[in-house]
């Protein structure tokens, strides 16, 4: 499937993410409708015009008339979807998703999915602390980026496709990773960073450190404000590289805290100086 | 001393917090003077009207002109600089600091200070990852908060003069605390978030990260470009509350750990719905 003007764009799951590439995608011209169970949310873009089209349920012509269809649901609702209703595929339909974590269900899906249709599986490293598609931007995508990860299953047309997207959508860098090096990144990027915030946002139950604070703490902590049934379920699905990252935190964190101790004044600053060199390549 | 449209401020150490005091001030309408050993600061503040003057080391008549002097110097250096220069201040000046530790500090030099002048500590909670008065910016001032810390020494009056400096310089919120009080806040809120930074930058030295990652890590690594020359150095001052709020952060972190091992998603979930809960007290 090509993104050509007349191309029509089911999104599954209309939150915060799924609104944000409803937005984009009709603002470029494309059909785009949703499927999404929340009556409000539904209300919600079609009384905004971010879809052109909504329903509160699984609607098999709605899917079959769909050229691409892209899955904003948490990880496992999505694979019971394509369990579910996979037939209403159109056949030769473009597939994709948002979902956090890949290794442990983008080869699943590939397995029990229809051979006429191809999931190519994708994550738009970008977010916010809110949710739902009232709170949809399309904003966020840009400067951001975009990690597409496929498997000896995937055609190069299928990832020339997601790449396209990706640049649609307003992504700044298309990265292409196999689903374990993803989450082998989102294991030290993204999931470790989130209990690092939770854990340094539980140390104080005292209320008045608003008064007090710098903007450092504000900043590690902004995450603190954390969807808990979505990511306890990607911390679950990437346990082992999760736990992983979480150990060599530890390891690193606890060495800083034996330099405090004993007065080695030289090795903490030595560790400060590579935490800065290393902080360096984030400019860009 | 109150605040004056003639008062002579003297600001010694002109960084990027003691510029950005200068700045503040200056616009204000007051007579700013620094003294600073770094000649290109000198020549970068006169240039850029900064200060009204500035000398690159101590001289008698300059500090015994001033009615309120301002140390913006490291701790160590600041308690030397008292030692041996303090014979110089007017009688009656106001001496006041930006030090970011103040137990191990105020009392000392409350101890050996000449009695007709007096000190009144405090603490400006604003910063950037950025030195030198080249990059001084008193908008970093605005909404952010400032702390006083008196002791039993300080007269009301003092402690007025620095609650109307904080206003003066465009603090939002002005407290006061106890050196202990301080000290234990800026372990947890400051120290102990700039250690957990530097650990989370030094965890991996994969240069491609930045490819990868989206806006959590980024803001949790911002202050992962530190200075470690200031900051093993107020590390080391205040080791003690340091590493208690270090070792309750790793216990936090251990616990999370082991409900992510053991499956405990409930536990889990209930920890993120109070780091949830508790972030909330920072949206004022």
């Amino acid at each position: 499937m090509e993104w050509i003007s007349n191309s029509r764009i089911l999104i599954v799951g209309l939150g915060l993410i799924g609104g944000s590439y409803a937005k984009a995608l009709k603002r470029l011209g494309f059909h785009v409708t949703a499927i999404e169970k929340r009556r409000s949310a539904v209300d919600f873009a079609l009384a905004n015009g971010i879809v052109d089209e909504a329903y509160t349920s699984v609607v098999g012509d709605v899917v079959a008339s769909a050229d691409a269809v892209i899955f904003g649901l948490y990880p496992k609702v999505f694979v019971e979807w394509i369990e579910s209703y996979q037939q209403y595929f159109r056949s030769g339909a473009m597939i994709t998703d948002v979902t956090g974590v890949k290794s442990c269900i983008v080869y699943d899906i590939q397995r029990m999915l229809r051979d006429d249709v191809e999931f190519i599986a994708s994550h738009p490293m970008a977010g916010k602390e809110v949710y739902g598609v009232e709170n949809a931007d399309d904003a966020i995508f840009r400067g951001a980026n975009f990690i597409i990860t496929p498997t000896e299953q995937n055609t190069q047309s299928a990832i020339a496709w997601a790449q396209s997207m990706g640049r649609l959508l307003g992504f700044c860098h298309i990265a292409v990773l196999s689903p374990e090096e993803h989450d082998e990144m989102i294991g030290y990027l993204s999931q470790l960073t989130h209990c690092i915030a939770v854990a340094l946002m539980t140390c104080s139950d005292n209320q008045h450190l608003v008064d007090y604070t710098g903007d450092s703490f504000r900043d590690l902590t902004r995450i603190a404000n954390i969807n808990d049934a979505m990511w306890s379920e990607l911390f679950m699905l990437n346990r082992e590289m999760l736990l992983r990252y979480m150990d060599i935190f530890s390891s690193e964190f606890l060495s800083m805290r034996d330099m405090i101790e004993k007065g080695d004044v030289e090795s903490l600053r030595e560790k400060m100086r590579l935490s800065t060199e290393r902080r360096a390549y984030f400019n860009r």
